[in-house]
């Protein structure tokens, strides 16, 4: 069984932004870093490449080999192949997020994304200038589903494409085969162009099954660009390795027309080698995490039902990422604010997600059980101690 | 002393391009990797990354150090300290190319370059349908000059850009002070955008210096982008690291508004760390290769007057490449083709790098005595015996 423990003596010497960017008595739980330990199979691949001193010019094959490495996961995880060959490597998805809207819509079309939504998505479409279309994910007593007569309302003539992050961040929604039959169905009705972020489809816990739009038909595929990488499921965000799989050579090419993959750049050697480590050979390292994130996202329901029923929590159904509805604490403050001054935990704001959920934080529950129930603690205890004041 | 003995065996276990693009049989001596153990800082760098499980998200200050580090490298080698807030990093020099061309020119426009050149420089302008304004190096019995009266006359209204290559390759010229002057003053009277890669300049030998053209004044400064890496002269290509330094905020803000940072992507952890070990702690090591540079750079010269004098060979001032001119050979068939099949050494081809010099090709001398012994063996083993066949 892969080693999962790791002490927050270790955590706090790594040197990344998670674990700089606030005071010591704070406990960062934000970005998508995970703290655990490193598979060792990525480990061993970068030993690998340092026994070999393999640090220049990279191999004419290496990125092909990343594309059909993609592939064959995909066909044994969800019954898809996508084409190696319709397949680009480069160094992280946002770069590919931000390639794509260039390419498929102008200043002004409208883009179409599903709120609350990982920042990225929104910076993108307002600094390219592009019209946001939002389709705000609905809620209700079971959580959050994709609001189909809302998209069908909201695509007009001037709506280009739809970007979809699923498995959803920050929700955690796995989209069901009806919700991603529904989208594409409208996506061709309207003649969209579809940007599938599936980058935590590795961190399905069971019961969901991940399945990527681009599988449903050829209708859909040869309108949809899937992107994915190893970087979240194997917290390997800093080593730049990132893949764009064009479900049609005519997409791939207006791609290429616009962006040269020398502009993009490729990825580096040890992107390249510890993402064919993480999915040839990391799949023990991924049932242990997975586990883990099970009992994390148990544990967070318990203590939340007993200490602050007040936060509304959907279990999520992949990922790492607690979406906590905050606003029935009645803070006097962003509930982000109030968590970071009263319990010294630095969580996501959910301003930052969409226009709407200020009220709002996203707690990034991957890290050991004693420092996930610590973060508990500290803002059960600090919830507690304003209802004193409060009371 | 930094060990810089390594085996053709261990060599041949790299699996970068240069050791795989040709059959066993052949010694590759073309892309610029070197044939030389990494440098015991960069190693303890990528040591250090796996030691503190840093592969998450990047802290924030990296690329700013990155940008320090490179201007303290260049005020205390160099006199020059370019800003570190006018410098982006991110993963190699041709996206960088490709970006300022994109940038500071249209189709059609001109775009002066010193041919030969480093073929990325020709397909960039090829394939951005940009005109190629030819200024080749001029020869004579000392060696390669810039043809400055040729610069005059063959910049015309339509030219925007100079792409310079210094030091050059495949010359090997360190452009001198009054070149470099006749230059910036022909860029700054046409009011051209200067591109300056100078990748190569941690490798000029004793008796040349690197001036950096941004370093001559403000005038010239203000107009020029300078690129540079260490991945020439501590062979860590393969890890994706450049940076791109702007000489006025101007300039930087132009590029920006074409290129979001995100879009050509931050560098990877790896490069980064190992570009610092490379310029904190790499001078020993440097000087060590340095060293071994200057006997195989002599070598050549040594080997080709006794036993080939047809070759011109002109020692280069910097790096590690021998732009050996053939024409005196009269060969059947380009020399590339020649010392490929009747030596069994895969060099560079001299078609590459402009349309006149089918009859060159270029020696990567970055390897082991023995290793070019066997090489420079080869060829002039084939030379012999095509003599013999010939007479």
């Amino acid at each position: 069984m892969p080693n999962m423990e790791i002490s927050l003596e270790a955590l706090r010497r790594r040197t990344g932004v998670k674990w700089t960017d606030y005071p010591e008595d704070v406990i960062p739980a934000w970005i998508a870093d995970l703290d655990f330990p490193v598979a060792e199979p990525i480990k061993q691949a970068v030993n690998d490449v340092m026994a070999r001193e393999d640090f220049g010019y990279i191999a004419r094959d290496a990125q092909l080999k990343l594309a059909q490495a993609y592939s064959e996961r995909m066909q044994a995880r969800c019954g898809w192949k996508p084409d190696p060959e319709l397949t680009q490597s480069f160094g992280d998805l946002i770069q590919a997020l931000r390639a794509a809207v260039a390419t498929f819509s102008d200043a002004g079309d409208g883009i179409v994304i599903q709120t609350p939504i990982y920042h990225p998505f929104l910076d993108i479409v307002s600094e390219m200038e592009r019209l946001l279309v939002d389709n705000p994910m609905q809620v209700g007593p079971q959580g959050y589903a994709v609001d189909v007569e809302g998209l069908k309302r909201s695509v007009t003539s001037d709506t280009r494409m739809l970007l979809l992050c699923n498995p959803h961040n920050p929700t955690g929604r796995v989209l069901t085969r009806r919700e991603l039959e529904q989208i594409a169905s409208i996506a061709i009705k309207n003649d969209l162009i579809v940007v599938s972020d599936e980058v935590h489809s590795d961190l399905v816990f069971p019961g969901q099954a991940h399945i990527p739009i681009a599988s449903l038909s050829p209708a859909i595929a040869k309108r949809t660009i899937t992107l994915s990488s190893a970087s979240k499921a194997f917290n390997i965000a800093g080593l730049k390795c990132a893949l764009m799989h064009f479900g049609h050579a005519d997409l791939m090419h207006r791609h290429l027309d616009g962006f040269h993959p020398r502009l993009l750049g490729p990825p580096n050697v040890f992107g390249i080698e510890a993402t064919l480590a993480a999915w040839r050979n990391g799949d023990d390292w991924l049932a242990a995490l997975l586990e883990q994130l099970d009992r994390n996202r148990n544990r967070i329901s318990e203590v939340l039902s007993e200490r602050a029923p007040e936060i509304r929590y959907f279990q999520p159904e992949a990922s790492f990422l607690a979406w906590l509805d905050c606003t029935s604490l009645e803070l006097d403050s962003a509930p982000y604010d109030f968590f970071l001054e009263e319990a010294r935990v630095g969580l996501s704001d959910g301003r930052e997600f969409s226009s709407y959920t200020d009220h709002f934080v996203r707690l990034n529950f991957a890290t050991p059980g004693p420092v996930l129930d610590e973060i508990l603690d500290r803002m059960m205890t600090a919830v507690a101690n304003r209802r004193r004041r409060a009371g």
